[in-house]
């Protein structure tokens, strides 16, 4: 992994932090980012996502809320020791033993949880959830700990407030401190938004303010970055309020300083000369050795990164931010999500080979379905990092792929994340089961970073919905639709005006949308509808053209009404060769489907795993509408028997092929496979033993 | 990960470490033990393994011990400081960054080389290589150092002497202390038999009784074993020679400790025990806890162990010693070949999935063929140790199984370890290259176990061929025969008198074996030959019986001559189902064989790595003879065409199949491929990219 070392010893800031100087990243200010404007959108309540909306709202919240209260992460910020601070359980060995002590995320976990509650909180179709109040309360009451915790100097943290007071700035690479910063950073945004008080968002700009003290490119400074990147993206949302330059300047550091190799921090990426200093030969079990920084994706400066590699989770926490600052940073972004997309991407949009590193395999296509395959990741938690970058990204200019996947995202890995009682959370989500390991959810997690993240992204979901810009200038109010969703907009026009966008819909079920604008006399509609991938026969009642690949552009008078209707046929898909799969996956719109044995319990009795069975590709389905935890969901029933593989049962290692006794012969069993959609697996009982991708039988049909 | 917690605090003897008691392991001084009767066959040099026997004895060795000079183990022994000794290079970083430097291995890689240099001049067939003065003389020159080396109270190891002097048996986990000594103790051994003086074996004798004195059961020991096994099976072939109780006593010490967790460790295995006496936190790589000892088979009694587990060499190291030593041990052996061999191997006899930890997967059939798929090690000294614990199987009991598996590991992965020409070498080898990844051999490796153990292996051919007993009451000979090859053995009977046993095969190329058995008049032979499972249409020209499985049962006069005829066709053999490898792979007896770009250079250039290749199970293949620097060869060249996926080429990650696009579509190829004995490949240069299990195309053909 070669280092770029630049050296430019007279200049007074350390050398090669000085940045590229052809951007200047206006657009963080002056384009439209449409997570900025959540709270605009309302979504219809007894529509598919609104019902959702009212889950999370109520009971995720609330069960969250009393998880972190339980774990002691809520009280944390009393600054009172916790035998969970103890990072030299090591030795004793009860629960982890990697050195990190589960109270380093402690931050985070809270951060997201009331930047999450001040998402509903402040949205008009979900503010009044059954426990607002209760809500209102513990975040005033978090707001106020944390403000009491603060350090005179702006550092806020509560390990190495408490815990380890000489080992603040030490350790970059593995203790999470700018990380934990960033969440709490983006919470105290939504709080600002949601209160309009100020009490919290000072305390963390004052605690950015002390970050920037002691990290930047000047030779007084640490060329220091987050191990865990989350501190970049918050810090751009943060100068999109302040519009303080400094702010700006700060994430352009950050990002800027990446990977990049200096004389003054010995020649090597920071987090290698950082470990030095320390002289503490512990390792993380994710890293072999302290030159193993492409986890961090800080082996190379991101201008020079080509291959998607590392913690899944970190690497698009810091697409985002990339793709949020533009300029050759969003050429960057977009280069390692289509690497990720296209080449280390399961069906279901998850992200995530190795369980090892939380991370990509390196090499392309290397995707299998479980553990007795050789792995499988999937946290909940990369699929909405996905999803923040495909956002930032369709900022800057709309392209069909990267919507097909911000919504495969959302539907698939995202969502069943969460059970639909809103009780239970899923961190890795394995294609298939295997052995021993069931994939049901679990209450709560030790380092519990999915489930409050996924809170807020139903949270924010009208920010991903769609994106509405005014053209005083020509009087053209201009609406990008990202997900097709039942909701309404409202859009300020100069002098006191408005207009409004209401959107109907029956995705993810049927393809059938309609559109009612409404905007003063003189002013006019520029939209653009998605037209996505799955789609079939598609139709627009009104003129369109697909001017953005994968989106339809029409022109619109003030009052109009538009309808969309296309076919949602179910499709079987192929993974790419080069996986060494020849499987078939369900799907049917971006909705992808599984197999568990609560649907199939006399098959996967008898093939545990449903292991060795298989379909053939021209299998047809029907389609059975049912209610799980009140969300409705489509279910598919094959019409064609399953095959099974007679030789699973083999013994021998290698089995000579003979005429009479061929590679592969087939069973064909009376029992059809039922599928369920991936993101509401689990959620009416079974064991947990399930299979997303089938041996294509055709051999046998 | 349970523990066998043994609580008897009365006891003079450590808690647990007492043993069963049930078994006395007499049969290791009762029983044959082929291996130690190496010297008593000579391989016929004109045939296969004759040559091969040659090759090793003159070139290789030489080849070998200029790499040992050169690299400085050579003269390690003088006891002067070399720059490889620093284990503190982590943050140097030049070469190795694991913490563990290369020189700790020194004392083995020339100890297997002495060792083998002396079954090679002790040899009657291999005795007059070219360079046998140069090796008398160089044994004699390490032998004398090593003398010297030895510490007052019989301390024999270069790195604890010269560099850490502190560090004596703190680290049995990392640091090979007992891995040496084991492997200068097989040496000292061999050197005993050459050369019939006392010198070398009376050091490692005073070594072994040093080692005795800090390790076993009682409370004022400590009750530590090999990280790497290789002491345990060293010590009972020491008393084997000596018939010492204490060397039985000693090694039963070793194999019983290991993984038992007793009060006065900790409760907890050894190397946890000791991992927190040091204080120690740094890891070697192939470990992310302390907790982790299930890489060194440590993690259980091995009576507990289920599965074979961790590094594939240590495992079988472990084994090797396990089935010597009999009684419940060598039901253990049985067990966890068995589980090697059935569910963990590759169709070369290779063993070992995961790079990380050059061993074993954890899940049955997960065989991976290349990076590229998600691994693939088959360390060249992973199979032989497989084939020193099918030797030492055998010993006890005759399964044709056992047999063909220790002929497999020998013509193949162990085989190949080695190029033709004798100057180069390999220790992983993948079953297909990928990307920049070639499977071309070395001159020699910084830690560089494999090579001379190719060469001691080769060295003690005549002791893994067959297995000869005199039962003097009833006047019998009998004879086991292991691999058939050509080679001649007398066998001492009383009064002076002996018989003779020539054998003369055609294998491995054509199943055509003769036997000319002369003993004196009055005597009788009880002879089982091979019935490899590979052969087809087996004739033996007299009467015989199966009794052992895989093996023929023959009663003969004093004079007697027997020949054997199969047949053995061209086998396409099919992977397990559980691999979720749908492929055929080429082979014909017990050579596997593989497709290399040097044959195949058109086809290889337009599908690098032979990628999204296939071949019908029907394909026929012609065979041509041909000899590679000396050694004849069969070469096979498919009669059918190749057939190329023509969704190789598709980049996308999940397409719809329809009836216009099926999964998967084939395009017949002109070219042919043309297979080469997998121990062949890479010899005749080219760029070292080859391919051993092909898709199966037969929905193409």
């Amino acid at each position: 992994m070669g280092q770029t070392k630049v050296s430019n010893a007279n200049d007074h800031a350390a050398n090669g932090l000085n940045g590229h100087g052809k951007d200047d990243y206006s657009s963080v200010l002056t384009r439209t980012r449409p997570q900025e404007t959540y709270n605009l959108t309302s979504v219809e309540p007894g529509s598919f996502y609104g019902k959702l909306r009212s889950l999370y709202a109520d009971k995720v919240l609330k069960t969250q809320l009393e998880q972190l209260k339980k774990q002691g992460s809520y009280d944390a910020f009393r600054l009172k020791w916790h035998p969970a601070y103890d990072i030299r359980r090591m030795y004793g060995g009860k629960t982890r033993t990697d050195g990190i002590p589960p109270s380093l995320f402690w931050e985070s976990d809270v951060g997201k949880w009331v930047e999450g509650a001040c998402y509903f909180l402040s949205s008009p179709d979900a503010k009044a959830c059954a426990h607002a109040a209760e809500f209102e309360s513990a975040i005033q009451e978090l707001v106020d700990m944390i403000e009491k915790a603060q350090q005179p100097d702006g550092y806020l943290n509560i390990y190495f407030t408490v815990v380890d007071k000489e080992g603040r700035f030490k350790n970059l690479r593995d203790l999470h401190e700018m990380y934990n910063a960033g969440h709490l950073l983006e919470a105290a945004l939504a709080h600002q938004r949601y209160t309009g008080s100020r009490q919290f968002i000072d305390v963390m700009i004052k605690n950015i303010n002390c970050f920037i003290k002691h990290f930047g490119p000047n030779k007084d400074q640490l060329h220091g970055y987050p191990g865990h990147p989350e501190l970049e993206l918050a810090v751009l949302r943060l100068y999109s309020f302040t519009k303080d330059p400094k702010h700006l300047a700060f994430a352009k550091y950050l990002l800027e300083a990446r990977g990049v190799s200096t004389e003054d921090q010995g020649g090597e990426p920071y987090f290698v000369w950082e470990a030095k200093q320390r002289k503490d030969n512990i390792l993380p079990p994710t890293i072999d050795t302290i030159y193993d920084v492409w986890y961090h994706q800080a082996h190379k400066p991101i201008h020079d990164q080509e291959a998607i590699l590392g913690h899944s989770v970190r690497a698009f926490y810091l697409m985002t931010a990339a793709a949020d600052l533009g300029g050759q940073f969003l050429d960057d972004a977009k280069r390692l999500w289509s690497d990720a997309v296209d080449n280390k991407m399961y069906a279901t949009a998850g992200f995530g080979t190795e369980p090892r590193v939380e991370g990509f395999s390196p090499v392309p296509h290397h995707l299998p379905q479980s553990t007795g395959e050789g792995g499988c990741y999937a946290e909940t938690c990369a699929s909405i990092a996905v999803m923040m970058t495909s956002e930032r990204i369709l900022s800057h200019e709309l392209d069909g792929k990267v919507r097909d996947i911000l919504e495969l995202c959302l539907l698939n890995n995202v969502l069943g994340g969460g059970s639909l009682q809103g009780n239970q959370f899923s961190y890795a989500n394995k294609q298939a089961s295997w052995g021993d390991e069931d994939q049901i959810r679990h209450d709560w997690f030790e380092v519990c970073c999915c489930p409050p993240n996924a809170s807020r992204q139903l949270g924010m979901l009208g920010g991903y919905a769609w994106s509405a810009e005014v053209e005083e200038a020509t009087k053209t109010i201009k609406l990008d639709v990202y997900i097709l969703l039942s909701a309404t907009r409202n859009i300020s026009l100069p002098n006191g005006q408005s207009a409004t966008v209401q959107m109907r819909s029956d995705m993810p079920w049927k393809g059938k949308s309609a559109w009612d604008f409404k905007a003063p006399e003189g002013w006019k509609w520029d939209v653009r509808l998605p037209k996505p991938d799955y789609a079939e026969n598609l139709k627009v009642s009104e003129n369109a053209q697909e001017v953005n690949p994968g989106f339809l552009h029409l022109s619109l008078s003030n009052n109009a009404e538009v309808t969309q209707q296309f076919d949602m046929p179910v499709r079987l898909l192929a993974p790419h060769i080069s996986t060494g799969q020849d499987t078939l996956i369900v799907s049917r719109g971006p909705i992808v489907y599984t197999a568990e044995a609560f649907d199939n319990s006399q098959l996967e009795g008898q093939y545990e795993h449903f292991e060795g069975l298989g379909i053939s590709s021209t299998t047809t389905f029907e389609e059975d509408e049912e209610v799980i935890h009140g969300i409705p969901v489509v279910l598919l029933q094959a019409n064609q028997p399953t095959f099974a593989l007679n030789e699973l049962s083999n013994n021998q290692a290698y089995r000579a092929v003979t005429s009479d006794k061929p590679a592969r012969t087939w069973k064909k069993l009376d029992q059809k496979l039922k599928f369920v959609p991936w993101f509401a697996r689990d959620n009416r009982g079974g064991k947990g033993h399930l299979r997303t991708a089938f041996l294509r039988a055709d051999e046998a049909a």
